[in-house]
């Protein structure tokens, strides 16, 4: 009869769940024992937690099912806490392993003994302290249920050190699927009534609905009853490119979100939460929805998204109408200096099919989604819950769901430093991940973000010598080459257009990780004004009337 | 009148808070706009929380005065757990400044949001969430009062941005000093009797009796009467080395810690807890204080250790005894192929007058104490809390505070990996900090817990390929030399002995940071019988009956 860890590992598998980012220590022990009874399972060692509770969601992200995270008792589970919040916002499914002391050991509070069930809350709809190594079996498919969902959840199992090593276990098949909540008949009706509508409509998707089926469904219904799509700000993915639909997505400020909903009259969520700004500006409204905008439900998390996409497209006859797909248009090579703009621009022109692409650019990332719009068909994984620091760990994830298809993260330098122990991941497991380092030398948006928040000190609107060196990553500036290299990564640093378009070409052709660091200025006196023009265009099939508001606006 | 920010900042200076370790975001951008109206504030940019809490951790052990933190909402303050947690087993002061969202934005559930309370609770034993503007000076003047304990503990302001951003700040003066609990004197009397009595006798030293008067006062107490000495395994904070009282600490290995123990009949703590394993181990106890021995407490962590100390050399009229005294003995400069011991060896021969070591070597560090004991005196700072990841942010932190001081962070390449960008910070500010990463390219620990937990799989009692996999950094090797380089740190690797030496000499005698890759053998095999020498050496000052003990316990 296996020990409690080898039933765990057994009935992980059994569960579909085939891989674990561990950090494992004294406590996780007999989980890493037992991993040479499991071929089913491959544990993918990470140097520090947050990597593995990103590379988890990422994997899912693209996998559709969990992985698991291996971590060392409430402090490695700490150390995990940012990105699973990013999984949480994400709706990603991911079964985190805790190990925890012995049970009798916990009396004496230890160097290590914390309240690992507080940490846990925080991120995790279910939290369960296993007590035998009978019920360890069932704790496991309880969490894997539960991490599916629908909607999916993060859930945390805490495993005592001699709930793993004690006698007994029981290796249990999966519970069944749970099915989504129906969405009634008579809502799809009243939604019917509002698409049928002249008044200005949007639909806003997000979640499951950016994806296949689904999305088609939406372009379907958006074609026939001249409904604008737009996609939530920060999408746990979407699918975009050349023969998809077309989303624009949200603008992250909130300045130009209110010029994209401006005289919506109805706004249909699905699987969408109403647009609420990113943080609170003061005297600036924090709830986007216009005042005499009224919102609807379409399908929420724990429902169906492409059921309740299928009826109400047969409700309104849709199921057959042409939706609007993107033309395959890329942008030119860009020559000259590098910039951010350009950076993108090479993204567009040089994307693979099939590729993913992780944004985690930031400020330097606001013109990829115009330049890679007609790019070949591709995914993006973006920065769901803000908590910086989740693009390399997803990428790691994305790779090891998804061996077969190109990775590209682009990251920003500050996003970068969070969890750049990733790079060592990478490298281990040989992933085919280019990671494009934007290095700006600087915590640009934060930059802009002091202006927005109207703190005003020392010498003027952009803050005093100590404020802005609290944003500023010049002293010293850190060499994204070296570091690539030190944690084996085949590393390069472009300072023109040309040398990137060559590196960004030469890397994604190759297997295994590489990195380009691209250096770009941080041109922050033109940032407001170089911002509108990209919007304006990235509005450019919105109904005029939101475009001339914006040309209004502009004008000076 | 101020705005909350600046209200705080100055409130927070007249308590003196002088050094705020940053990571901010939006939601702090008043805070950092307001550091330009306080002089008296210095802001350590960190890339990272982890890199901030530790640094705080660090200073506050140095500077016996807490600093600040500055956090982005909740995944910032978890980002900064592992550390805190450290922090929060050293008792050490830290006063966290968490942002958070406006008031009115939280019901928004935007992306950052999250339950920051939760968070906070897991380390602190203070945490508020202001609610006015006008309250705010209060509301930080309690935060410093409660950190400055005693005991010292982690206190967590959450400030939310329109209490920051609002106006009518009040700038208050700090909170008189709390007392501490005093002794009682039949607490004393029964005490000078246990000294008095004929049995064997450890005082076990921990917390602030490790330091300054304390220490002498309890070495007064032990040579008058026979007592033995022994310091808690991992101290905030230990004075020793040449001319000061010599105390071995407690082993981390439950195994050898039970042989130190062994035959004592009472224990006497002062600011320590009785000893228990660091984790528990199938068929082992974790509670390491023999049946046969009283457990007795001088003073706990809300008393006066100093005055009880006094208290109880008076009761025996020891105040003038004097103490045994450290001798002035380093060891030889070793030569040929380096490994961890002749790391600790050079140590031991150049280590400056005045010298702060961080220790996080993990096994490499195990003869380090005994290398150093009679060198110039010293402080260590240790792993308190058992989450690693805390050496290289405590080294910032201690070198901020005692920037005349040289710092010494022996770190292993496993525990360097989880805080590495405070390299980076080091750079910036220019710290008098030399960090010898001793990289043996190995979780070198894991390999012995593996063993010690008798976690047996495929093929031995080592672990089969994938059990050991997980405990090899291996594969790729980290280049620690580039890495540092990468960060702005001027960086060497030596793998000779005559090279180290040579390194070692000449970046202690430099000003500002430097790094030494250390490159030892990985020699796990010969791991647990070359620790046994060891330890005999090292308990070659305890009463014959534990040495005698040992070797019986040795000879196969």
């Amino acid at each position: 009869m296996p020990n409690g860890a080898q039933a765990m590992l057994a009935t992980l598998v059994k569960a579909g769940v085939e891989v674990c980012f561990t950090n494992p220590g004294t406590s996780e022990m007999h989980f890493v024992a037992a991993l040479d009874d499991e071929p089913g399972m491959r544990a993918v060692l990470t140097l520090f937690e947050g990597v593995a509770t990103g590379a988890a969601d990422g994997y899912a992200r693209m996998a559709g099912k969990p992985a698991a995270t291996l971590l060392h008792l409430g402090c490695g589970l700490g150390n995990g806490l940012a990105n699973l919040h990013n999984a949480r916002k994400a709706r990603t499914p991911v079964v985190n392993i805790v190990g925890d002391h012995a049970t009798y050991h916990v009396a004496y509070d230890a160097q290590l003994q914390s309240d690992i069930v507080t940490v846990a809350r925080n991120v995790s709809t279910w939290v369960r302290s296993a007590t035998t190594t009978a019920g360890l079996g069932q704790d496991v498919v309880e969490a894997v249920s539960t991490a599916m969902g629908p909607p999916g959840q993060v859930a945390t199992l805490i495993v005592p050190a001699d709930v793993s090593w004690g006698d007994g276990g029981q290796v249990l098949p999966p519970l069944p699927p749970r099915p989504p909540t129906p969405v009634p008949a008579a809502q799809i009706d009243a939604l019917a009534e509002v698409c049928r509508g002249k008044a200005r409509t949007v639909m806003l998707l997000g979640g499951r609905a950016l994806r296949g089926e689904a999305l088609t469904l939406a372009a379907r219904i958006a074609a026939q009853h001249n409904i604008t799509l737009l996609a939530e700000v920060f999408p746990a993915r979407i699918e975009r490119g050349a023969g998809l639909p077309h989303v624009e997505r949200l603008a992250y400020f909130a300045e130009m979100a209110s010029v994209q909903l401006h005289g919506v009259r109805h706004l249909i969520l699905v699987d969408a939460k109403a647009p609420v700004s990113f943080f609170a500006y003061p005297g600036k409204k924090s709830y986007l929805v216009p005042d005499s905008c009224l919102v609807h439900e379409l399908a929420v998390a724990d429902q169906d998204v492409v059921a309740a996409l299928i009826a109400l497209a047969q409700r309104l006859g849709a199921e057959a109408t042409p939706p609007c797909l993107q033309e395959a248009v890329r942008p030119e090579l860009p020559t000259g200096p590098l910039s951010a703009e350009k950076v993108c621009k090479a993204v567009g022109h040089l994307l693979p099919p099939e590729a993913i692409i992780v944004d985690e650019a930031q400020t330097a990332g606001v013109t990829l989604p115009m330049h890679t719009a007609g790019a070949a068909a591709h995914d993006v994984l973006t920065l769901t819950g803000g908590a910086i620091g989740q693009g390399l760990p997803v990428a790691v994830g994305a790779a090891i769901a998804c061996p077969e298809r190109p990775v590209l993260a682009l990251i920003g330098d500050g996003s970068a430093m969070y969890t750049v122990q990733s790079l060592w991941t990478l490298a281990r497991e040989h992933l085919s991940v280019t990671v494009v380092i934007l290095n700006n030398r600087s915590y640009a948006i934060l930059n802009v973000e002091l202006q927005r928040v109207g703190a005003r000190a020392g010498d003027g609107a952009n803050g005093g010598a100590k404020a802005r060196a609290q944003l500023d990553l010049q002293h010293p500036a850190i060499d994204f080459v070296q570091l690539g290299q030190s944690m084996g990564i085949d590393s390069v640093r472009c300072s023109t257009a040309e040398d990137f378009n060559q590196a960004l070409q030469r890397c994604l052709s190759q297997h295994g990780p590489h990195l380009i660091e691209a250096l770009i200025p941080n041109d922050l006196s033109g940032m407001k004004l170089r911002l509108l023009p990209h919007l304006l265009r990235s509005l450019k099939h919105l109904p005029q009337p939101v475009a001339r508001l914006v040309k209004s606006k502009v004008a000076p």
